[in-house]
Order: C-alpha cells, then sequence, then structure tokens
C-alpha cells in the first residue's frame, strides 16, 4: 500500500453552473451555502468524508485519519475538490459537479493559494474533525498571505443538513436496511449450539460482501451468554450454547448507505428471567417507536423506553441512549437520548435500541431503523426475528 | 450500534509498581517518560488507538474518529486508562499495567479534574490526531482551574518509539507477513480470465478471516489491464484477461500487526513492452533492497530504485515515494522517500515497493516487507510469485 509523492501536475476542469443547479449535489450545496451565508462565512473547507461525499459524490475514503483522498471548497460561485493525482479518475468521474484539481505538494502547501484566488475572508473548517496540528500548520501559512483570511469553526453544518434525509437518500437506507434483513434471518437461521459467535459473525459479512454491499457499517456484534450482558461486545471463539441469549447488532453499507439492526435470538427455550427481560425491552422499544414522529423532542422516546425498563425494575440496567440518526455514518444526527435533544423530523432516520444488561449473566437488546414519514414512524428493519422462543 | 450515555459509576485499581517495570508496556512507558522528561512534558495523554495500544495493550478500536474507546494519561509515576463502561471489561483484562477510570460524563467533563489530581502542569497532547475542536472543548475546561495547565503538542513522540520494533513486535510481523504471503499464493494459484478483480479481493479477505485474522490492514488492491495503471486503484468488476498486468496489493492485520505486500502477475505470457516493464522494477526493487539498512539515510534507498527507473527511461511514470514503515498501522514511519528523511535503524520495519505506471495502458508493483537487522535486511514476504511469466 503505497504513499503519495506529491508531484504530478495540476489540472482544472471547468463546470458547467446550470447543470449544477438541477443535481441532487447541487441542491446540497445550494442549501450549504445558505446556512454559510447566514453564518457570514464566504468559504467552507470540507474534509469530513461522509460530509465529502453527501455535498460532492466523491466516494473514495481516507487510507488512515491523517491520509486524505481530498476535501472540497466551497464558495457562492465555485466548487473545487482538491486531491491527488492516486484520486484523480475517481474524483473526475464521480464529483461530476465540482472542478477537480490535482495537489501537487498537499493541502498545506496549496490551500493558502486557492483562497486567495477566491478571495477568501471567512473559512469554514470542520472543527471536529481537522487536527489541531494540521489547524496550525495551515493557519501559520495563512498568516502569509497578502489579504486577511479568518479561520471559523463550521460545529456541525453538514452534519445538519445530512440530519434530514432526501427521497433517494431514503431509498438506499432502505435497501440497505433490506439487505441486512435479509442477512440477519439467514444467518439467524443456521445458528447452531457449537458454531462460534466468530464464526456466525464471519457468515454475516460473507454474505454481505456476496449480496454487493461496500463492506459491514460497523464490525458486527455476535454476543453470546455472558458476552451478550456486554453492550459493545467484541465476537469471541465461545461457543454458542442453548437457551442463553445471542445478540446480533449488524449492518451493511450500500451505495454508501449504513443499516444498523439488532436482534436477541435464544435456542431453544430461555429460562424464565430472560423471557421476562425480552418482553420488557420489546415492549420498551414498541412504547418509544410510537413516539418517533415529527415534532417530537428526541428525548422524549428515550424517556418512553427508559419509564418501561425502570417501571419494570431494570432501569440501572439500561445503560445507553435509545438511539441515533442513519445515514452515510452508523451514528450521525440526531441522537435519541437526554443529551442535545432536537425537534424530530419527517424524513429523519434513527435507530430505537432499548437493552437490558445483567452484567455476568446476559442482555437482550432489539434494535430497529426507523424513518420518520409525515403520518408517523415506519420501520425499515424486517427481520421476522421477534418472538422466536415464544411458542 | 449503541451510543454511550456516560452514567454509569467510577472504578480505580491499583496497578503494582514492580510488576509494571519488567513487563514489555512497562517498558515502552519508561522510554516514553524519558521522551517527556527531556521535552519538560510532566503528563501525557495518549488518544490515537495504535499508542493507546503500543503503551498499554488495549485492543478497542474507535467506532468513529469523533466516538473514542479510551485514552491514556501517563506522568512519571502513573498510569491511567480513562474509557466508559461499554469497555470496562476489556480495559480491566488488557491494560493490566494500567489503572481503569470509567467516565461518567465524558473526558471533556472529567480529564481537567484528573490533571489536577496529577498536579499537571504541562500536558502533551497528540496534535496529529486530537481535534480542533475538542482540543478547544478542553482549553476552556482547563482554564477554569485552580491551578495552570498549559497544552502542549507532542508531535509524534510515540509514533517514534514505535519506529523501532522489539522482538515481539518482530514476531508479530513475520506471522502476519507469514499469512499474507500464504493467502496470496494460495489466491494467485486460484485466478484465471473471467473472474472479477472484487471476487479475488473478496477471496483475500475470506481468507485472511479463516486464518485467524483481525482483518485486512487495508482494502486490497486488486487492479487489472488498465486499472493497473493506477496505484491506488479500487477493485471494480472488471474481469482479468490474459497477457495484461493484474496487481495485487495486500495485507492482514494478526494480533495488531500489519503486513503488506504487492504482486503483479499475468495469466499467460505478457508482450514485451510488460516484460521489459516487470524486469526494470524488479531490479529497482533489487537494487533499493540491497540499501536498506542501518546507518543508511531513509531517502537513499528511494533514490536508488528511482535512479534504475529514470535510466530506463520510466522515471515519470514512478508516482510515489519507495516504502513506509509497518507495525500496528499499515503506514508508519519511516517514508522511504524524498521527504522527512531519517536514518535507517536495526529493528526497523520497512515496505520496498517501486513501480511503473502507463496510464491507460497498466502499471507494475512490486512490494516486500523489511526487517532491518545488524548484518543487513531480511525480508518477511514470502510469496514465490516471481517472474511467474518467464520460462
Amino acid at each position: 500500500m503505497l504513499l503519495h509523492l506529491q508531484f504530478k501536475t495540476g489540472c482544472l476542469k471547468a463546470v458547467l453552473v446550470e447543470n449544477m443547479k438541477k443535481s441532487m449535489h447541487g441542491k446540497r450545496i445550494t442549501r450549504l451555502r445558505q446556512s454559510l451565508a447566514a453564518m457570514d462565512i464566504d468559504t467552507a473547507w470540507i474534509i469530513q468524508p461522509e460530509n465529502r461525499r453527501y455535498l460532492s459524490g466523491f466516494k473514495a475514503e481516507d487510507a488512515q485519519h491523517t491520509e486524505s483522498s481530498g476535501s472540497l471548497i466551497i464558495n457562492k460561485s465555485r466548487c473545487v475538490l482538491v486531491t491527488d493525482s492516486r484520486y484523480a479518475t475517481e474524483a473526475e468521474e464521480s464529483a461530476i459537479d465540482f472542478e477537480v484539481k490535482i495537489l501537487k505538494q498537499g493541502v498545506v502547501e496549496e490551500l493558502p493559494e486557492l483562497l486567495s484566488q477566491f478571495q477568501t475572508k471567512q473559512l469554514g473548517f470542520e472543527a471536529d474533525y481537522l487536527t489541531w496540528g494540521l489547524h496550525r500548520q495551515l493557519s501559520e501559512k495563512i498568516e502569509t498571505l497578502p489579504s486577511l483570511v479568518r479561520l471559523v469553526p463550521l460545529n456541525g453544518v453538514v452534519e445538519e443538513l445530512r440530519e434530514v434525509k432526501d427521497d433517494k437518500e431514503i431509498k438506499a437506507l432502505e435497501a440497505s436496511a433490506d439487505l441486512i434483513s435479509a442477512i440477519l434471518d439467514k444467518v439467524i437461521a443456521q445458528l447452531q449450539p457449537g458454531l462460534s459467535e466468530k464464526e456466525a459473525a464471519w457468515r454475516i459479512e460473507d454474505f454481505a460482501r456476496k449480496a454487493g454491499a461496500e463492506g459491514l457499517s460497523f464490525p458486527s456484534i455476535v454476543a453470546s451468554g455472558p458476552n451478550s450482558a456486554l453492550p459493545h461486545a467484541v465476537p469471541t471463539d465461545r461457543k454458542l450454547r442453548e437457551k442463553e441469549p445471542i445478540v446480533l447488532d449488524v449492518g451493511v453499507k450500500l451505495d454508501g448507505y449504513c443499516s444498523d439492526m439488532t436482534r436477541t435470538i435464544f435456542l431453544g427455550q430461555p429460562g424464565t428471567d430472560f423471557r421476562e427481560i425480552y418482553m420488557i425491552v420489546r415492549q420498551a422499544q414498541l412504547s418509544a417507536l410510537k413516539e418517533v414522529r415529527a415534532g417530537v423532542e428526541s428525548a422524549y422516546p428515550d424517556a418512553v423506553a427508559r419509564q418501561v425498563i425502570g417501571d419494570a425494575g431494570f432501569g440501572e440496567f439500561f445503560s445507553h441512549s435509545l438511539g441515533h440518526g442513519v445515514g452515510l455514518a452508523t451514528h450521525e444526527r440526531p441522537r435519541l437520548g437526554p443529551m442535545k435533544p432536537v425537534k424530530l423530523k419527517t424524513g429523519m432516520v434513527v435507530t430505537v435500541e432499548p437493552g437490558i444488561y445483567i452484567p455476568g449473566k446476559g442482555g437482550v437488546r432489539l434494535e430497529e431503523m426507523v424513518v420518520i414519514e409525515e403520518d408517523g414512524p415506519r420501520v425499515l428493519t424486517k427481520s421476522n426475528n421477534f418472538y422466536n422462543f415464544i411458542s
């Protein structure tokens, strides 16, 4: 796997402004420009990979956090994708609304000159992604420019645009949810005592790739017996056994869009303890699901689920928030929980995933992906493996 | 996939200092403390995942760049791993030299109080990993402390420790190189016209998982025909054909350690053009390999390979640097190239990977992983698929 040497020549492609206005990415850029204007920021520099893909269609991922595959510079009249020669072809083909500029020396060396061309006065940057070190290097270069450029943190402007999904995104999320639902049904049907957590996890990934997914949206969780009490369990060599909870928390990335769902199943009938816990979690989920609708505070469904679990005496064992937005990233805005509440809106896609975890014994988590429509929530995940132990 | 809610109770475990001095991680921490003392930094805050694993053994990965699974606080007498309840068990089990502190409110809220306990005056942070936003939030909290704490960029202090591998690391890298060598031999033997690049790439991943690897060290490159002219090609549905170059650039992660190797093969005899290019690349590699030894400037082997390729008239088509360090990360120090040269040392493990890429036609890259030993370089990668087209 090679490192870039940075000595290829540059190029600049013209983009027809008229075509752009009509395109999906063009519309998103128009919304971004409105947000920027309201903040008195004339130019945005977008480096975060999902934000970059959302605004441009450029799909290349960063090899490591310190190795960017490219970034966007957007002001009120121009959109430029800067990248290096390794990504030139992909950039030209995918980011059709953008001029593509191939950097020779790297972004620290060449971005300031571009900002001069753009007559940038206030440059918005992604404060939650740009490293302190790169910010300092850039600031020092920018200070050498003849004109004054201020660096201003963007604080989630693009992430906010991404909260509400457009029709095409909802279709993509639906396809991603369909795929993981089908995979989960297949894998659950194959589970049997003696199969290891790792082997089960691997079957999920194998099915995902063979079905044409870009990959998993996150490393699969397959956690059995006491491991299921760890919300963030990593699959081990432990072999599945009868009557114990098996938590499967899985998702795929399809055309860039993530899915995320969880089922807890049992091989054979569980004891009354886990039967009771399962029913409480499912009741909490169903109660919360009803409240996932436009106009509701995002903290409210979490409170509803927490109430059900608390009333049943398991409050201390529900140790995470109810859910989160899903889109180009597995975890994005809005959060369904007590922190940073926002008003839910039509077009948001979120997970609803209550759980109860008894240390040393086991846990149950159930998770659906839901799109908020005008007349209420619609569940996108479709696996039928509910109540599989209830005769 | 769940989000953390941050309301679990804290805990603090005592660590026996005597045991620690003897442990592998204890020795690394001693070296870090020496570096810190030389910089007049009394406390280091380590958030970068590979650095964290290197110093503590804590293996959890960060779910997203904005979601840390934990960080280390190290001063001259104490080592604390701060994490949240999701990772409590893993932290206790893996980071045996560390006190484990479970955060209730998150690192911005609770780190300043810990720094007070530590009587920190100068806090070293990883400037190339910490985001500007988190740095600002922390700075603001730290300013409210009664005593003055300065934030000082660490600039690769742990990365520098990681440059020279100890015996255990070299064994781990050797095992990782052995595994990818065996996988590549198996997959190359299966290649035939009509198989797609994606299918070939998937076989590599499938073998890797089944052999017990944690995963790939980077997404495999399988690039055929004109695609092989793109150094950073992503596998496509293009089907392999006879007589054209097929570049396979692959690696696995085994016990945390990455491997990285490249072969270019042909199905059937290639034409004289690629036969010639192949021989030049191999000659460049062999010439450079001889120079990968302790005491040599890291720019020199690159210059040697570039000279061979340049003399043959293909200088402009070798568009990346010769190689890079490999360890817990696929790309780490030192760089083998003209930029940021350092003196090579015994115990460094690097790749040697010259290439020639003819746009629109195809490319050839050959890559070995090499450990620098006292009496010279030793190649760790072992696939025999060289000159497979030469009868």
